[in-house]
C-alpha cells in the first residue's frame, strides 16, 4: 500500500516503551480495513522523527499489537473461522483419534498406549473441518469460479495489490495462497511470481535436540523478523503434539514434510513404508490445519539410478527415504501411483501441495544433472493433474547450484511446471563455506528469485552442521529477507523502492535514529553504530564514524546540492535577466 | 595448479600442533618451485584424513611458514628485491625528506616540527628506488616487449596458469600486476578477468578511533582469511607511519587513495588543496612502496551538477572532495587536467591506477544515472592515456545498484575502458540492511565478479554504522571470498571446481574433520558442530545432528550407490552370460 493509503488507516499506537513486541519502539501495529468490518488487514507502521509514517509487511501476527494478550497455551484467535463457515461448503466431524504412534510412542515408550500428556495442546477442543461432499473448498476453486474471498482481498492489501490480480494469478495456477480450513489463525498471504517473494523458515525437532516450547518460540521468532511461512520438520518424538502447539500458536501458514512422521510410525524403516501409513498420516495432518505439505512424487523407480553416478547421491531426506522404498520394493513410488487419491484428500481441506525435488543436487558437481531435471518433468506433469483436481500446486527446487546454472532451473521450472510458484532452498553457489551457507545460498536466492521464484526456504549458518538456535533462525531470516527484497526491487514490485528511499533519505539527512528503525534489524544497525560512537549526540551527529567530523563525503553532497541550489538559482535569474532586455531595471507596470 | 602437481612440490610439513599460524593444523605452507631457485610459489597445502593433499590459493605470507620467525618491527623479507634490481633499470636516490605534515602535525601538534618518535618504523633503513632516466619499469611495459617477468611467473603459477597468459593480459591491459619497485615484500599476483577474482579489505585509522598496531594487526588478519591486497584508507593521524608499518610487514599489494592524505596536509579544507600539495603526497606514497592508488580524475566539473538531484548525492570520500574543490574554484580537476604528469610519476615506481568512481551510486534510487555513466566514459578515456603511458590501470565502480542494473554496468565498462580490469565496492542490492551489508552488497558481488569483475573491494557488517573490528574484517573478507569464488567457478576457472569437490567427497563420506579443514573457514565450521554434537565420536560418525542416527540421507545414497554396483555388477553378469549363449556351464578351456 502506499504511504498515503497507510497514514489514512487507523494505526495503532502502542506506546514508544519499546514493550510491543518489536525489536524497536518505533514499529507500530497498524491496520487497513478491508472491504468487509472482519477485514483489517495487518501491517508495521514505521514512525520517523520526520513526522512521517512507512508501511511495511508485516508477519509478525497479532503478538506486536498492543492490544492483544498472547497465551501459547490458548493460541490465537480463529481470524478465518466466518469466513470459512460462511461459505457453507465445509462440514465439523468427529476427526481420526489420536494415536501414541502420532507422537511416536509405539516402539519407543514401554507405556506403550499412553500418550504424553504433558505434550498435549490445552486450548480449546476442536473438531476439523472438511469440504462437504462434492464440493471443493480451495482457493483455487473458488479462483477459478471467479470469487474473490476475503481470504484474497487480504493477500492481495497486504501488498498493495489489486485483489482480482491475486484470484487471476490462482487461476491461471501461477499463484497459491495457502490456508487449511483447520487453520483459521493464519493471516492469508499469496505466494506467486507477481508478488512480494516469500521467505520459508524451517524449525523442527530431531531424535538429537530440541524441545516443544523451543520449537514454537522459533516459529514466533522466525515470523517476528519476517518468515512468511515456516515449516515444522519435526523427526523426533512428539511430531504430532508439537504440531499442535505451533499450529495453534501460528499466524503464518505452517509447512510440513508427512513423510517424516509416517517413517517415525514405522520406527525409521523405509521398507515398511505404504500408502495406508501415509495417507493416514496426510489426514492426521490436514485435520490439524497444515496449509503445505512437502510431498516427494516425483522420485520415479527408475530415476534413482541416475543419482548412482552423483558425487553426493541423494540428499533430501524426503529424496533418499523414497528412493530407499522404491528399491526395496522395486516397485513405483507409492506417491506417484496414488497421486489422484492424494489430490482428493488434500482438496477436502486446501492443503497446498509443495511437490518436493527428492533428487535436489547436493554439491556444486551434481547441480541440474538428469537425476535432477528428470524430476522437474515429473513435479510439472503432476502440478496440471492437482490443478485439475483443483489442488493448489507449488514446485519445490535447488539445493547447490553454481551462478552459471541458475537461470537453467528457473527457466525450465517455469516451462515444464506452467508457471506454478517455483519454492527454492537457496542454491547455495559454492560448497567450501560451511558455517556461512546462509550466505552461499543468500547469493544464489536472490538472484534465482530475480528470475522468478515465488518462495525461498532459508539456509541458516548451521546448514550441513547442526541444528539452528535462536541466533541462527534470526540470521537466516534476515539473509533471506534481503535476498527476497533485493529481488523485489530488481522485479519492479510497485511497492518495494519506496522502503529502500525511506532509508536512503534518513541517510543522506542524518537522520540516525530513522534510519536505524528503517533497517530490517534495527537491534543490530543500532548496536553496531553504537559500538563505535556510543553517545547520544552522535545520533543526531551529522557525521559518522566511518570518517570523523572533518571528512563528511555526505555533509560535503548537502553543499554541493545547496550550491548548486543556489546556482540554477543564479542561472534562473540569468536567464530571466536575458529574457527580458538585459535590462538592470524591470519596467513598473503600466 | 593440480592436485598431482602440488603434490610433487615441497610441503613444508608443519606440526600439527596448531601453532601453524593458520586457523587449523591441518594447513600447511607449501611452496611450487618456480623456473629459478629465488622464484618458490607459496601455496596452502590441506591434508586430508585419507592421505590426499588439496593445494588451495593462499594469500597470508611467510607468516604462517614455521620456518619464518615473524618481527612487525623488522618487516617481511624483500622477496622481489633481486628481480628488481637484476632488470637494470632502476636507480637508488636520496627521496624525498619526511616532513612533520606528512603524518597530519602540522596543524595539530603544539610541538610544530617534531615528529611522533614512536610511530616511525624501526626497520631497516632504506633508500626508494625509481625508474632510470627515459626507462618504463612496469610490468605494462614489460609485457609490451613480451618479456615475462619473475612476477608474471609468480602470479600465474599461484593460479596454475601460463605465464604467457598473464603477460599477454597485461600487454593488452586487460589485467593489472600491482607491485611497486618500493615494495619488494608483496608476493606477485594478477588482477583480470581471465583469472581468479581477487579480494580487496580495507581498513584505516580515523580521527575517531584505532591505532597504528591495530591496523597492522587488522591488515595480517584480512591477509590470513584471504585477502588479495589491502587498502589503507587512514585519515587521522600518523598517516604515513602506518603505511610505513603496513607496507614494511605486507605481503599483499597495499592500495590507498592519496587524496585523503592530501587533504589532511591542508587541515581537511577541500578548497586548498592543489595540484602540487597532491604530487608531493603522491610522490611520498610512491617511494614508500604503494602498490596501486586511487585517483577520483573522472569527477570532472561538469558532472557535479548532475549530482545535485540525487537521493543521496555525492558518497565517495574523494569524490566529493575533488567535487568541492571544482566547485570552489570553478576550474576543472586537477588531477584530470595533470593527468599525464601523474602517469609520469607512478610509470617510474610501477604504481598501478586504480581510477576512482567518485561518483558512484550511494542509493538503490542513484544506481546507473548519468552522473555515474559520465564519469565511467571518462575514466575509459585516462585509461587509454595511461596504458599508452605504459602505467597499468584499473577501473574502480559499483556502489549501490539493484540487481537487474548491475549487468549494465559490467558491460558498459568493459565497452568503454577497453576491458581493463573492473574493481567493484559490492554493489549493495539493497539499503534497508544495515548491520548486514556485507550480505547485501555480497549478493551483488557474486554477480558482478561472474560477469567479468576482476577485484572485489569488500564491505564489512559495519557499513554506513561504523568502523570494522577484527571480527568485521573477518567476516568481510569471508563473505568477500565465498563471492569471488562462487563466481570463480561460474566463471570456469580451470583450478576452482576441485575445491568444491574435495569438500563434498568428504562431506558424502562423513569425513567430518577434512570438511572442516576443507572450509574457507574451518574455526567456525568446527565450532558450529560441536554446539549441537561436541562428543569426539560424532565428528566420526555417519550422521549429524540435522537428522540424527536413523535419518540419514547421506547413508541412504550410499545404501543406493552399493546397490546400484551390486545390480551393475549383476546386470554385467547376466549380460554376459547372454552373450555366452546362457551357458550354466562356461566350456573349458580348450
Amino acid at each position: 500500500m502506499s504511504t498515503h493509503e497507510a497514514q489514512q488507516e487507523q494505526s495503532v499506537r502502542s506506546a514508544r516503551d519499546g514493550r510491543n513486541g518489536y525489536p524497536t519502539a518505533a514499529w507500530h501495529k497498524a491496520y487497513q480495513q478491508g472491504s468487509r468490518p472482519d477485514l483489517r488487514v495487518p501491517y508495521r507502521a514505521v514512525h520517523l522523527s520526520n513526522g512521517a509514517t512507512v508501511p511495511l509487511y508485516d508477519t509478525s501476527g497479532p503478538y506486536t499489537d498492543p492490544e492483544f494478550e498472547a497465551d501459547v497455551r490458548r493460541g490465537l484467535p480463529p481470524l478465518r473461522d466466518g469466513w470459512i463457515r460462511q461459505r457453507g461448503d465445509v462440514e465439523e466431524y468427529d476427526g481420526r483419534a489420536p494415536r501414541p504412534e502420532d507422537d511416536g510412542l509405539r516402539h519407543t515408550s514401554p507405556r506403550g498406549g499412553l500418550r504424553n500428556l504433558d505434550a498435549v495442546f490445552p486450548g480449546r477442543p476442536r473438531r476439523p473441518l472438511r469440504a462437504q461432499e462434492g464440493t471443493a473448498v480451495t482457493q483455487l476453486a473458488y479462483a477459478k469460479r471467479g470469487i474473490v474471498t476475503p481470504e484474497m482481498e487480504f493477500a492481495a492489501l497486504r501488498e498493495g495489490l489489486d485483489p482480482e490480480l491475486v484470484r487471476a494469478e490462482l487461476a491461471a495456477g501461477r499463484a497459491v495462497l495457502p490456508v487449511n480450513v483447520n487453520h483459521p489463525e493464519a493471516e492469508p498471504m499469496v505466494i506467486g511470481e507477481r508478488f512480494l517473494v516469500k521467505v520459508n523458515a524451517n524449525i523442527g525437532n530431531s531424535a538429537v535436540t530440541s524441545s516443544i516450547e523451543e520449537e514454537v518460540e522459533k516459529m514466533t521468532w522466525a515470523t517476528r523478523w519476517g518468515a512468511d511461512t515456516v515449516m515444522d520438520l519435526s523427526t523426533g518424538r512428539n511430531i504430532h503434539s508439537t504440531r499442535e502447539w505451533i499450529l495453534r500458536n501460528s499466524p503464518v501458514p505452517i509447512g510440513t514434510v508427512p513423510l517424516y512422521q509416517a517413517l517415525e510410525k514405522v520406527d525409521g524403516r523405509a521398507e515398511e513404508l505404504s500408502w495406508e501409513v501415509y495417507r493416514d498420516t496426510v489426514l492426521e495432518q490436514c485435520e490439524q490445519g497444515v496449509d503445505y505439505m512437502t510431498v516427494h512424487a516425483g522420485v520415479l523407480l527408475r530415476y534413482v539410478p541416475l543419482t548412482a553416478g552423483r558425487r553426493t547421491g541423494i540428499v533430501s531426506r524426503g529424496g533418499s527415504i523414497m528412493a530407499a522404498w522404491c528399491l526395496a520394493h522395486h516397485q513405483e513410488n507409492f506417491l506417484y501411483t496414488h497421486f489422484e487419491e492424494l489430490c482428493e484428500l488434500l482438496r477436502a481441506y486446501d492443503v497446498t501441495f509443495s511437490l518436493g525435488d527428492g533428487l535436489r543436487p547436493g554439491s556444486i558437481s551434481d547441480a541440474n544433472d538428469e537425476a535432477q531435471l528428470a524430476e522437474l518433468r515429473t513435479l510439472g506433469e503432476l502440478g496440471r493433474v492437482a490443478r485439475e483436481l483443483d489442488v493448489q500446486t507449488m514446485i519445490e527446487g535447488p539445493g547447490h547450484v553454481p551462478m552459471h546454472k541458475i537461470k537453467e532451473n528457473m527457466d525450465l521450472q517455469r516451462e515444464l511446471c506452467d508457471g506454478a510458484p517455483f519454492y527454492t532452498l537457496g542454491p547455495l553457489t559454492t560448497d567450501v563455506a560451511p558455517g556461512y551457507d546462509h550466505i552461499t545460498s543468500g547469493i544464489g536466492a536472490a538472484m534465482i528469485a530475480w528470475w522468478g521464484t515465488a518462495m525461498l526456504c532459508y539456509v541458516t549458518p548451521k546448514e550441513h552442521l547442526g541444528l539452528p538456535d535462536r541466533d541462527d533462525v534470526k540470521t537466516g531470516v534476515i539473509t533471506y529477507k534481503i535476498a527476497a527484497h533485493a529481488a523485489d526491487l530488481a522485479k519492479g514490485h510497485p511497492t518495494a523502492q519506496a522502503w529502500d528511499d525511506a532509508l536512503s533519505d534518513a541517510r543522506f539527512e542524518f537522520r540516525w535514529e530513522d534510519q536505524f528503525d528503517l533497517a530490517l534489524d534495527p537491534e543490530t544497525a543500532r548496536a553496531f553504530h553504537d559500538e563505535t560512537l556510543p553517545a547520544e549526540p552522535a545520533k543526531t551527529a551529522h557525521f559518522c564514524s566511518m570518517c570523523g567530523p572533518k571528512f563528511c563525503s555526505m555533509r560535503i553532497s548537502h553543499d554541493i546540492r545547496a550550491r548548486s541550489e543556489q546556482e540554477q538559482g543564479m542561472k534562473e535569474m540569468s536567464d530571466r535577466f536575458a529574457a527580458e532586455g538585459n535590462r538592470v531595471y524591470l519596467p513598473v507596470a503600466d
